[in-house]
């Protein structure tokens, strides 16, 4: 990537950081890359995100997953148009630690005109697969005034 | 119901709701009714919860529900077991606008040795239902040393 | 229900049937109640349709539902409407024994404009519950030519 | 691959042929690939497949990718163990025309002791991925007597 590409891609995140919604920031996600085609988020897994077991809460896995994919799907739309998400499924492979640095990456799987669907890998700091999660996002078109 | 089995609830109540994790807390949510046979809790849709559409953000929801299936399978267990989500699939029917109550419903589909599967109600305060979240949690042994 | 209305629903079930798929005709469902509000079908557990552990395979189970959710969205659609499955989730709870006569039973959970989700309990001989298929319609319009 | 690992290769795909179950030949799949780390099926998509559109039913995409996750699963368990299918999620993304051959080619997600989560794609002869089924499976042990 030369500078301009670089530069580019740094405003694009920066701009998707913004508007990253309040839930978002309650998760402490933080987006660290962003293309139409895989978004990268990171998160701490602080005290608050916890379940029962001392782990990171399932919840949590969730939820960090859903504004991915949303992020993604915005990434992708028309303008003017909205998203809404219609399910989602996640799996659960193996706990997550307290204090470890959790990576989410979303990639497509379908990308048609009326619906989107993403799948998010959540990944240890150790590398291991901790879940995945695939959601259905519909495309909302907001009619001219 | 006497007066005993009022006291009998309520303490089986305070119990779930002091061993409700820190997540939960997160969340804001309050357990308001407990047996095996149901789960119920309410939440508020503060400015924290939300999407960027400024309503409840679905990965609440998915957190919220993830929490009340565990809590049921833990009042349904045997003494001594663990119990962990498998997966977990939401189907999004409606938004929630800021600043409403929302009312958790969990009940069984299923109550066997090795799973239980559980679907959650998630219902505005309208009384519209807004999401139907079903995960299978499964049963851990811990052996006796 | 008077003789005018038992005559219009007999027609109503009548058309349905003759309307079903190849594949449903493979899997020999019949439909035997059909209203807007909830489609019940019935087939038997023959031999061509079981597992390796000799009982009802789960496949069978997921084909049968996701007909009865086709034909409860048709019934439910604007003229000139089509529809399509976005996604279809199951879960099992039961085997389901060689000979034995299963009732699927398909209600609604949500019945938007774009969107229809159904649910579709798959009930044993005895009554108890064996799976729960919860799907996704997407409504397609035509344009008029 | 030497000849010794072909013959071997041939041998094993045909045992897993032959222990298909009665349902799996119903649908007409046929396994053309099988290793722990991957099976692969082909079938074509005969008119008693089909759904009201003409194209391949959802239903039989489900079934087969079932089959499918069993017989994966099955290469992956210990010796005397079981397994059955907890639940299954689809996403389906495209129609596939009458005549055409599909292949489904199933990868693991997550094998451990207890369970086993699979993907199968369900890609039409031209290439396009037509859905993703996901699936857990719950290895069952069965007690030496």
């Amino acid at each position: 990537m030369n500078a301009e590409d670089t530069a580019g891609a740094i405003r694009r995140i920066r701009m998707i950081a913004e508007m990253q919604p309040p839930f978002a920031r309650l998760m402490g996600m933080k987006i660290i890359d962003a293309t139409a085609d895989r978004v990268v988020a990171e998160f701490l897994v602080r005290e608050e995100l916890t379940n029962r077991n001392g782990g990171l809460h399932g919840g949590a896995v969730m939820a960090i997953a859903d504004n991915l994919g949303g992020t993604a799907t915005f990434l992708n739309m028309p303008e003017g148009a909205g998203t809404t998400t219609v399910e989602s499924k996640t799996n659960f492979f193996a706990a997550v630690p307290l204090g470890d640095t959790v990576r989410a990456e979303c990639t497509p799987l379908h990308r048609g005109r009326t619906t989107m669907v993403w799948q998010t890998r959540i990944i240890r700091g150790d590398g291991k697969l901790a879940a995945m999660v695939t959601q259905t996002q519909l495309i909302t078109r907001r009619e001219s005034s």
